[in-house]
């Protein structure tokens, strides 16, 4: 049982339910001595917030987190660093009427099977609202990395929504702080605006949509992740699965590279480095030096209007129309939350990295 | 550091180089009293070896293994098991001529900058020979889910090579015995080989090949998959992203499902039970009682006869064609690696949700 | 790093110092469906709390607890339980005066030492408050017990303070609720009494006192622990380890049966049982069904009046007299403590065992 | 189920029954680069060899290891390290008659009550035989330490057995090449004569012995150890309780600091640093600097010529008198044991340290 904690040097543990009084994270592991202060969660907490822009819930969700432990004087000082956000705004009552019956696409199901017992409201524990924890346990793993790696970069943009796909970029050329201006997190005005049309058509008809997520970093030192089941592709790809609405996850090339031969999968290496980066930068399992490259498929958000069969908690049929404040597309929201997931997995195998280098 | 252990209560413990004395593996946490020889492990190792038709290497891997512990007549003890399997017919002298010289999509490079040390004999531990301990472990977790599950069945197809894409099939039709009769693992003997062909082609010009392959397992119990971060799906891919040549990892409806809408999607609810299986058997991170459905996306063969740039370990720029045996697709002998992997998720959270069923 | 989170199955992470803004604990892996109130928890905080008797700090810690997650309705839902207990009635003036300078015995140096830096005010994070997270937990590890084991118990009773130790009894014949009667929770109300006096003239002189405790635990069923690393005894052993003043620990005849000869050790069998319980409830590392009996060495609270030499954080050479709210005795406040440690894993390695015993 | 691996970063899994056909230990997480061969295993291994005098099994255990993985070219490359032990002179003849019939003082009870089936042969998985890939491990760390801490020394030696108790000694002056020439590891030749002879005595009358043994660690630097939790103390105590004959563990002053006053039990410190060791090396769970100092209760021998009440596997009275190849007592051959799980622990903490190091 349990499965709320993640790491293993770095070792994030979340907790709390949608609807329930608070949630937060307990990070344990923190390198001693590092300047941190509530004001860099927030604000990767707020990238996580919807904006007033017609395409997300119109829950106000504050999410401002409150340092408890693990910080003195303005500095982490090695103990768990314990980071509660409350919960306000929470209305249940849209819930209420639905209690009894399981909601198609959502875990109401499985966590009932399961456990016997669920908190229906919002729902629980399943909510995306869970993942606020790992948000502000990402912006402490950025805090960190920033701090130890001199050009540390870690970024996400939205590669496409609703089958509109973005058109190719460079990704060595992309800035976070662009990114994060548009309201999708693209690349590209043009697309920017095509996917908002298709966003705003698939509420209109009581529908939603999914897309994919490119999240790169940048200045990875060379020799993060163990051999061999503990691949840095491995731990990446675990942390981006266990984010609710992820489907799928590839590295560099990713299934394309399943077409390709070997000389086109390939990156050959010159006295000047890797010619080319189809490997997403990770070879054997472990950070070649190149940009860490992973894209996520992103599943349409399972609350519709629409109306779907499904059935209630004694197993009759029933049919059911979801009301309420729900985001029509999890993407842009869902971007920070990879990119912590991303930055807590490479915080954790620099720490273990660290111990084989302090053997040097 | 270490990495070489996958699982929590169903623990796989694997070591060896590919051109070392032995390789093998430690299974701790099997429960006791199951019926188990070497004749059921053996059978499925047999399944990763090359076989004799030209199309992957002639090194004869004979794979047969010992059980040292954990098994008293012939049955399991609850203590750990250990399998030995030996290697023969190991000749590394085609590596001595490139030893210091990294080839180009091996783990040479990240290995040697890692380590500061690497076996460069047949990829040392970075060998695709390692997966032949994963699939000893796979076998015995086989065993176990097969004598207390009764209709389960593990099943792995190959979907596409090079580029070839086999025909759709309901997967729900599937047997395992049919499937490993076609010596490239797929369902379509046309499909087969035109595969076939790719391969040889693709071998005849010194090239390689990759492809996507389809694991599914069937009754699976309702239940397993622990929130958040240890969700099935994050276990699951985390276990087939720890292989070697994958690059890439989708469940259910995959990255197919960034396209869809919402009630595209879903799966929904009658009282015979889901329509559809889009999500491929798990929700919110939780079996629920569907087919487990995952693809993994196969990178090409690294080592190819064409000539590619590189350095050696001290920096110089080489160019270097890789002789030798090498398969010229890791399909279908990685097909039982795959398997192998889910058997022993499967298992590890199979057990994990005995222990909350044990209060009820 | 880290070192917050104890247990596999039922997992425990506390966080919190002395004198910030709260502490608390999340427990991972509750069965749910259990009954669960803030007042079984509170019960247990306030055995932890100093009384009113002069023999213990003055500083009012109320400790009543708040559950932010993991319950609904009143039952667990196995989610994540989050406990936060405020801080309140914290004065870190005392400190101030002495913050640069090493107390003896305590943990100033080797934090300051090992992370560089250290919240000096009332021990930090190594002060006894932190036992306060462990006893929260202790007590819904209690709750799940009871509710599984008919007639589960588990106390603790003092055998000595300051070298004054209580007659021997049948500990088979105790019950918690006479135990916790006693100031001391000592068995006998003569021998209670020399303690207190014993605490009070030690407090005269600037002293302070330690002692022995001895816990049993009742109705453990047969089969607990996991050979070989993770035997009962070696996880109890760590969890008692693991309280800041414990020194040594010890199950059942413990250092006595080093003097003895091994059919005076050896515990044997009739049909009806074990005829004595000198192993302590453990064989080989598993519960044998018998009591679980072991006695842990508190140490003498090292914060004492009496002039000390130390040096302070640059090195040099100092004189210290600690003043301040302290303890003259970790007993009976560190005996709560001890039983959840206790409880805790007893309940983990419970859980484990189920998962066995769901394959039989 | 499982717990037959131990540590975090050095992670040792031990595998192997006493009548089966091998044992060993896989050792995961060893820095690369480092000097190993099996000579210096081999000697560790030798340690823990019955000598012929009389005093222990006649039982010929050659115990020469064979390095199968993780060593090339004479050194360490980062890859889990596989032991192979071959069992010899496996006599299991003994047993036959007794197989059905619990031993007292032994695990066959609680072994078969956990799992249903047991390996009866020689205790099985229970055998102080499965030390030996302890003691592998154990020399490995050794290794590592020695290359990496200038002055670390490892020593045991014997307090007292059967009762007699070795005179007081300054632990700082010990060296480990004088005490394991003496037969029983005492620092005292008359002491020795007389345990000897205590030894003997109890053997003649069909009995067995216990004893105390010191382990001191020295040169062990300041600040290993993870609060709260993972305190120094509790890992070390685990891996020490874990030893099938301990059954108590006490660090510096231990028990006996039960009975002191805070003055006589605080370590006091000046510009030179500690003025005592009470605390055996460890405040707050860290290690101070000073040497580590733990001693073990090792109980007597449960197998037993003297006739003793049980019951079979059916429940039935019985009576049994152990005869076969066993020694009257564990000590000196455990003494490198507990050195073993301590040099595991330390090597352990030494590598999580380092990654905290390694970001200052």
């Amino acid at each position: 049982m349990g499965g709320n904690t993640f790491g293993r040097l770095f070792r994030v543990t979340t907790w709390g339910e949608s609807h329930g009084k608070a949630l937060g994270a307990v990070i344990d592991g923190c390198p001693p001595g590092i300047k941190l202060n509530e004001d860099e969660i927030n604000k990767e907490l707020s990238l996580r917030i919807p904006k007033s822009n017609g395409l997300s819930t119109s829950r106000k969700e504050e999410d401002r987190c409150e340092i408890l432990s693990g910080v003195f004087e303005g500095k982490t000082i090695g103990t768990p660093i314990s980071i509660l956000i409350n919960n306000r705004d929470v209305d249940s009552s849209s819930y209420e009427k639905i209690k009894n019956v399981f909601r198609p696409g959502h875990a109401d199901y499985t966590y009932f099977k399961k456990y016997g017992v669920y908190d229906y409201r919002g729902g629980g524990r399943a909510s995306g609202r869970e993942t606020a924890g790992r948000v502000a346990a990402g912006a402490i793993a950025r805090v960190v990395l920033k701090n130890e790696i001199k050009h540390f970069e870690l970024l996400s943009y939205t590669k496409s929504i609703g089958g509109i796909v973005s058109p190719e970029v460079d990704n060595r050329s992309l800035k976070r702080e662009d990114i994060i201006k548009d309201r999708l997190w693209t690349t590209d005005k043009t697309i920017s605006k095509k996917m908002t049309e298709k966003i705003l058509e698939a509420k209109s008809k009581g529908e939603s949509v999914g897309g994919v997520v490119e999240i790169v970093a940048r200045g990875v030192p060379l020799g993060l992740g163990e051999p061999v089941f503990d691949k840095l592709e491995a731990d990446i790809g675990k942390g981006l699965l266990s984010i609710g609405a992820v489907k799928g996850v590839e590295f560099g090339g990713g299934f394309n590279l399943s077409g390709l031969s070997g000389s086109e999968s390939n990156d050959q290496i010159d006295s000047k480095g890797f010619l080319t980066n189809r490997a997403g930068g990770i070879v054997g399992g472990i950070s070649n030096g190149e940009d860490i490259v992973v894209r996520v498929a992103v599943k349409p958000i399972p609350s519709i209007a629409k109306e779907q069969k499904t059935i209630d908690i004694e197993g009759n049929e029933r049919s059911i129309k979801i009301e309420g404040r729900h985001d029509p597309c999890a993407i842009p929201r869902i971007n920070p939350v990879c990119e912590a997931m991303v930055a807590i997995t490479l915080l954790d195998h620099l720490l273990i990295q660290k111990s084989i280098e302090g053997f040097k």
